[in-house]
């Protein structure tokens, strides 16, 4: 076994054990301290700088073994200036660990780096994969059986899998020949939905791996599979690389359809970003990246269309058509992913223009078609995504959201990265404020020096609540100017309200809530909650009997906050689940089980898309919905938390 | 109508009439005058050198419209010389025709032409493509319908032709809205085999191409097709660009075994050289390449492996085993070949690693398999292949012909290229020869300034058949010094025999046929006889019901020559046919109709190849079979020829 040693990361204080060897940059990896890395670890963008502030480490080139950390590289001296390097600045992808110690992140490595939260949720899954391997062990071809070599090995598998009328992918073909006479005429054929040869590999191979991918459009995570027992062997996450075209889905379709050579360029992102997780999966499981012989993958339409280099430009005017709904299987080469030499990449289809193949991995990841319970499931995002229904009928349309739920047109808003406050209480009495921030253990009220950068999503939520609560705003939303706090201020004839006082963040100033951010709370709330109304009407209905909150980003709003600003209509609370990333359980089940592809094809065909913008009831639903919880809906589930009753 | 121009070839004196605006070089492959192009046309190679002798020409650039051939361009300037360029000499393929016009063609742009015999010959065909063309007219999506593009155009393909499950290619996906939206959403679509659309044009096409390829190691030739006629528009053909690596197939394989890169060097030959042909038969179509949307192409095993990029290593090899039988279906991009986007090319399969695609060709072509007839097919080449059988059981085999029929190990010998004496008889009383040599109308006998360089391999027929009946060789192939002749003398001492004088030959020598020529005939003919006499006794019959000759070759031999030197066994020469270039025959039939390409895979499997090194009686049948006509068997239906009767 090898080695363990302790690590400490600063300021953050996350620690834990790391084995002997790795990089600083994979032990924050593991250990979870956020720390940014722009090239993945490729000793290119000098961007997980740290310095390391304990341990024994050489200041000049010595053997690597007396020194807690490896010794400095051509790398570091290149990415790192002499005042750094004095300072034992390193490269945290570039240094090894070879004893404890303690690194600390500066401001700058920390700066941006989101805190990915789609780790994979453990779920019921049927494995029963598209790719299959076989072991044969074949009769060589003599002057009397000449045979060929593809024949020879399909006859084979024929009498002994029963495999009848295989093809062979073309550049499988191209290395059958030496394959099998390397391997002594002994080779594991790994088959595709029981009809393609797609590998075919020297000798006795047990397990075959598949990669599951969801595209977000600032998240991409990617969990790499056994296709043998299902389990998921590692799982890499990183910042979509199309992020730097554009933040969201529709400033990607302007630049595609805009920019000379836009497509291209975005495309070739996501592939190589896809590339780049896929092979530190691949690393942290120990196998090479042409063991990957099968992928699933999911995303919205504009991500679904992107990777697969299809133009979105007619996405993004009414009346909005996709190019494509049902799954494609395309060979991973021909996008350019380097995995199996005749592996496929198994997209899911797209429900319609703005309900993607993201929400399909959500469906048959929940399967509300097989209950007979009223299922309202919400995917939270720039895009609201939202599925109503049952075994008897399925309702999904998308709400405008906005980008207010992900920090952005909030003043002090940020993405959920270290520094963010993500959850915060105001005392209905004092109005005095609690708050957490990510990265931190502790409290503002046990550390005043707490660094908070800004507020994230969660944290606007429960800003929002808690304000309404507090009475600080009114149903309306409006600042009520009578309550008595010094957190309560005008700033140029504008009310605010004071979450972090300056001393209490890393920027030097008060950071606050106004009304303009209030705004923009409602405008997004509204969307979502009138969107779900608008589907309990089609289907005539007056409740819900669950919500299921998909998305990362619904694992760690508070559902009572949301609740009370009134995100979706009226429930038990016990019966609001939030199930983490759904979309990406889907594209892994897809990967896992063909009768979960087959599902997806005929539920995302089944599935009624409701476009909002043509109900009848649209605007007054939305109007209603501005409110907090709702001008006119009553919230029998929240009467004891609401100033007047439910 | 275009004008149409005279245009004479010198020396070889071919004429005729050309549209106005042909390049020189087209006139010359129009006209069959056998004109020197290795670029095809490109304006690189600068092998097709002509000198423009009558004709009003321009010595300095004027417009183009006083003279009878175009201005010099760029190309011209760059490519020849000074002196060339004052004596009127001009690149044939940047050269356009606008009068009457006679072009001399010198030696060197004459060397090495070999004389194209792969027309298409007319067969009944039945057509029924792979690939048809359906045309639609779409409802544009609208809010309340705003079905995908995919999905719009698969209902209406449904609805409308009752074509169902449809899959779409990946690149045709690509295009997809834009298509539709360029066409007004009125679109024709090209589906292969009624499962996917392999192409999507604007409006409404009628017409479909497809290209059918014969692989020769020598030759490759291509007939694009209609089709929804079946007809043949245009036929191309040229050297196998391969020639620059290695003859014939062994010493391919040797290069694509042993050099670096060498298989890559002669996949890139072959791709480019298809994609040349195709280019000049689209143009000569009036078509654009990408208006093909099918191919179908034959070859030999080394060629079909060649051209589908499979290291061809094992076929050089005891056992010989082809890396697949089967046919391939793959996409023509994925082999770099530049037609429809989504087409396939449809390689038909392998009989055995010697007996390929081209045999499986003449087999379809020739459907011994419908007859009750038993049928001997001799495809005669470097390879000979060999099909024995009728409707209940078919033999094949390959027998080492050597290239003594092509020219090559014999002294004099050449390819059938212009100077070649390709017929020759001896008067059995004076021993006096009269011969006819490429491209000249006229016989020796008539114009001693006749210009022979060599003999091609129907020469080399006649030669030792006219010199076995006028008894200047015996059965045995040995020399009858005792004949009185100048021509029969001792060189080195040995006999030669001489067929050209030197004043009557464009070499300055004579030319003969020695006794080392004699040999290689025999053994030559000998594997031919031994192999179909071999699978008669596997079938258990003394003769054959007829002789089919395929081949390019086999059009050009002399019948009794052929029979006479014992090339096959015995049979009534009305029963033996030519049948010219079956194996290009088989292509075309196989690209017209499906039901063609499931004949070629069941009777590629039905065949049964004999091998014969392994047969028991090989070595003695080869032995008998050295002797002229045969050491031992009879031929009734020549006895009225041979010197001893049959």
């Amino acid at each position: 076994m090898k080695k363990l040693h302790s690590v400490v990361f600063q300021p953050s204080g996350v620690r834990g054990q790391v084995a002997e060897g790795v990089t600083i940059l994979d032990a924050a990896r593991q250990l979870g301290a956020g720390l940014e890395s722009i090239c993945g670890g490729k000793g290119v963008c000098g961007k997980c700088k740290v310095r390391v502030e304990e341990g024994y480490f050489p200041k000049y080139h010595l053997t690597s073994s007396v020194s807690s950390v490896s010794v400095s590289g051509e790398v570091d001296i290149r990415l790192l200036s002499h005042t750094e390097f004095r300072q034992n600045y390193r490269l945290a992808c570039q240094t090894k660990v070879h004893g404890d110690i303690v690194v600390f992140i500066p401001e700058e490595s920390r700066k941006g780096e989101q805190v990915v939260r789609k780790e994979a949720t453990a779920r019921r899954i049927n494995v029963n994969p598209a790719v299959r391997k076989y072991y044969v062990e074949l009769t060589p071809a003599t002057l009397h059986d000449p045979l060929g070599d593809f024949e020879r090995l399909a006859e084979k598998l024929t009498v002994q899998y029963g495999l009848d009328g295989l093809t062979i992918d073309y550049r499988v073909l191209l290395k059958l020949a030496d394959t099998l006479r390397r391997g002594g005429w002994k080779v594991t054929v790994s088959v595709w939905h029981g009809r393609e040869i797609i590998d075919v590999e020297a000798g006795r191979v047990e397990r075959g791996y598949g990669f599951a991918v969801d595209i977000g459009t600032t998240t991409v995570a990617g969990y790499l599979c056994d296709l043998n027992t299902g389990d998921v062997l590692a799982t890499e996450a990183i910042m979509n690389p199309q992020v730097a075209y554009g933040e969201d889905v529709i400033s990607r379709i302007t630049h595609a359809t805009r920019k000379k050579n836009g497509l291209r360029q975005l495309n070739r992102a996501i592939v190589e970003g896809l590339n780049q997780i896929a092979a530190a999966a691949a690393a942290r499981a120990g196998i090479n990246l042409d063991q990957i012989v099968d992928m699933a993958v999911v995303g919205n339409t504009c991500m679904h269309h992107l990777f697969l280099n299809i133009n979105p430009r007619h996405l993004g005017n009414t009346p909005f058509p996709p190019v494509i709904h049902h799954s494609v299987d395309v060979k991973a080469r021909d996008l350019g992913l380097r995995v199996g030499r005749g592996a496929y990449v198994h997209v899911l289809p797209n429900e319609a223009g703005f309900v993607g193949a993201d929400n399909v991995g959500v469906l048959i990841a929940e399967e509300p078609h097989k209950q007979d319970k009223m299922l309202l499931i919400i995917d939270i995002g720039t895009n609201g995504e939202l599925l109503l229904g049952n075994r008897r009928r399925l309702l999904s349309t998308s709400c405008a959201t906005g980008p207010a739920f992900e920090g952005a047109e909030i003043r002090h808003g940020m993405r959920a990265a270290a520094g963010a406050i993500e959850k915060l209480r105001i005392d209905p009495v004092t109005k005095e404020v609690r708050f957490k921030v990510i990265g931190r253990e502790k409290w503002n009220t046990e550390d005043a020096s707490i660094g908070a950068k800004g507020i994230c999503g969660s944290g606007i939520f429960d800003a929002a609540a808690q304000m309404f609560l507090a009475g600080i705003i009114d149903r309306s939303g409006r600042f009520n100017t009578g309550v008595e706090s010094p957190r309560l201020r005008l700033n140029g004839g504008e009310p605010e309200f004071v979450i972090a006082w300056a001393h209490e963040t890393s920027i030097g100033r008060d950071i606050v809530i106004c009304q303009k951010d209030i705004r923009a709370i409602q405008l997004a709330k509204a969307a979502m909650y009138s969107g779900a109304k608008l589907m309990m009407k089609r289907l005539g209905i007056e409740r819900v009997d669950g919500i299921v909150l998909a998305g990362a980003f619904g694992t760690y709003i508070d559902k009572e906050s949301a609740a009370v600003i009134g995100l979706f209509p009226d429930c038990d609370l016990k019966d609001v689940r939030a199930v983490g990333n759904a979309a990406g359980d889907g594209a892994r089940m897809a990967l896992l089980d063909v009768e979960k592809r087959k599902e997806a094809d005929l539920m995302a065909r089944k599935v009624e898309y409701v476009e909002l913008t043509v109900e009848p009831d649209f605007h007054r639903e939305f109007t209603q919905a501005l409110a907090f919880p709702h001008a006119a809906d009553g919230f029998p589930h929240l009467a004891h938390l609401l100033p007047h009753g439910g």
